[in-house]
């Protein structure tokens, strides 16, 4: 862990996005897993949005009709939540609404492969959110991913990105020690964060939630996704300054996105 | 937060049910959502309760059997799910045992209305708890709400919750800042907690699996459902002096309800 | 709690395995229950492990294949589940990787037994872990379990844990105040950990992630069983000494687990 340091300061418009989530507290659908539901819902409430996790086909479309966005993580994936994760993208989608894609363990099996190919078909995402690995896989599936942690360094996937970004018209972030918002035309770095980040599970997938949050309130994806990234980044920094390891990691993040810019 | 201030001291009654949790450990049989899980598995223990969490239609019955209340939860709800719900509930009523329901998101789906519908003809519950939303929508189905927070002030749900006291033969309560527990022929009010706690997801969900903690151990619904919501209430109380977010909020009411009454 | 005292010093072997858990951070696949999939994913990257969580049939072999160990807890158990439980058993079985079974709530309902008697049946397990009343259940099927506490002492089960053992030339742990690690012609003990473990939930499905980590790495499976209980009771006995309550022994834990040995 980081000495005890001055994080990074949330530059003007990062602020400026942090009130709007924080005002207009917006309902974000989640359709996740297991292992992350509880963080993600908990960050999202510390930043100031209002999560929901539904997941039956059955009712999908209607949640994102009253959604301000939609999130899709594959990371514990079947089936019957596949249906549901196509139904709600494709609803989306028609609304008009910003969805944000978490491609969870990209080509660890050639089911996810599948899955994501399906998904990627059926509607277009606002923004992907993934570690290198994942998005090297999710424009090659001929990488090699180990599980669903990253073994390649951010910026080598880099081309990958642009990539995404040209084929399905969105922003596509690379998360690791920088972060990378590739969209066709741009690319910006976020150098915030700690390195005890990647001791808590799902971290990225909390990433992608506030994302989401971040997208429902601003239409401009590379600004959402940037900002988004930073707001990870400096909670992290300073969770860090605090934490003793992964078990008061995962706690003072959630604090340090509540006091973000107090 | 609050400042660090006096919580209202439990009352003899309440204190009394507590030791009774304590001493019985009653085996609490939840049918819950994914996202609250861990939570109020651990507040249950917290508290002195044993829970168990069991959804396969294959073993719900035979788990209802060996405990002594069941809480149905309809958070992530879907069909199979919803089975096993039913068989339950069913199995419950016909043991004598009491059934605590939560409608998570009542109001926010037509599929959520459905079921619960189905959920309430199938097998009346013991004891109902929701947010003033959810409780106006349980009974009207033409109230709107906004993914699973409430959108209005619990007291405007006062007469939905008798009208569902009188029509099931139950005890409803309203959550909020101030929780109301309304039977058919009278109304109690427990003006205890902190805002703090809207912000930890599951707290509601956590109330619902303390009622059926309490419910297990003294017949007299009224009272165990206002005793569980003092509990509750103490218990964030105590908590909001010692957190600085949603994060350590959540670690901390565990480790109030552990100690409360000593 | 205990007070603050001096915990067990690690002892050299499980020190060596510790280390080589955290160079090699093995992949260690967990087909597990909703309740705790968060903690045993924490728990994994706090010791140094690589959690992956996956439980579609049509991925489950495939992610056995990259992975060094697999993780089995019925905690959840849904029919679903169960065809990928055996599918995945079989196929590390085939590839000679270890299998850790955590027959979570063995005896509490004749569902468990029978998905218990297919598991065990479709593939022998390496290691198998649970509390005394799970471990006498899975032996015998008579014995009486109340939810997934134990009701007996753990010593009590050292013959069925004998037999089982015996049966499927595995190791059996016997989880507990005192665990005991038994094969079909050795016995050890762990004498170490807290009662504050018990209150927290799904302690002992932590315990079986972690037998998958040391598994993944010691060939030698009562060797592996051993530094494993271990690990946990020191992690145990450090967090007890910070704890002050349920809430903060999860934490602390976690921490723990991440500083042993340091």
């Amino acid at each position: 862990m980081k000495p005890p340091s001055n994080p990074h300061p949330l530059n003007d418009s990062v602020t400026t996005l942090l009130q709007e989530i924080r005002s207009k507290s917006p309902l974000v659908h989640n359709i996740t897993n297991y292992v992350v539901m509880n963080n993600t819902a908990n960050a999202l409430l510390s930043i100031g949005a209002s999560p929901v996790m539904a997941h039956a086909p059955e009712e999908v479309e209607d949640m994102v009709s009253i959604a301000s966005s939609l999130v899709v993580n594959i990371g514990t994936l079947s089936p019957l939540w596949v249906d549901a994760m196509k139904l709600a993208m494709k609803k989306a989608s028609g609304l008009g609404k910003p969805v944000v894609l978490d491609p969870v363990g990209a080509g660890a099996t050639p089911y996810r492969n599948a899955v994501l190919k399906e998904l990627l078909e059926t509607a277009p995402p606002s923004i992907i959110r993934g570690n290198a690995s994942e998005i090297q896989a999710l424009h090659s599936a001929q990488s090699k991913t180990k599980g669903v942690d990253s073994t390649i360094a951010s910026e080598s996937a880099i081309d990958a990105a642009r990539a995404l970004s040209n084929t399905y018209g969105c922003v596509t972030v690379i998360s690791g020690a920088v972060d990378y918002i590739v969209s066709s035309d741009s690319i910006a770095e976020v150098d915030a964060g700690d390195p005890m980040m990647a001791k808590v599970t799902g971290m990225g997938c909390t990433a992608s939630a506030i994302l989401g949050a971040c997208a429902a309130v601003e239409d401009d994806r590379s600004k959402a996704a940037y900002s988004g990234m930073m707001l990870m980044g400096m909670a992290g920094e300073i969770a860090a300054t605090k934490a003793h390891g992964p078990g008061s990691m995962q706690m003072h993040f959630l604090d340090a996105l509540w006091t973000l810019g107090s």
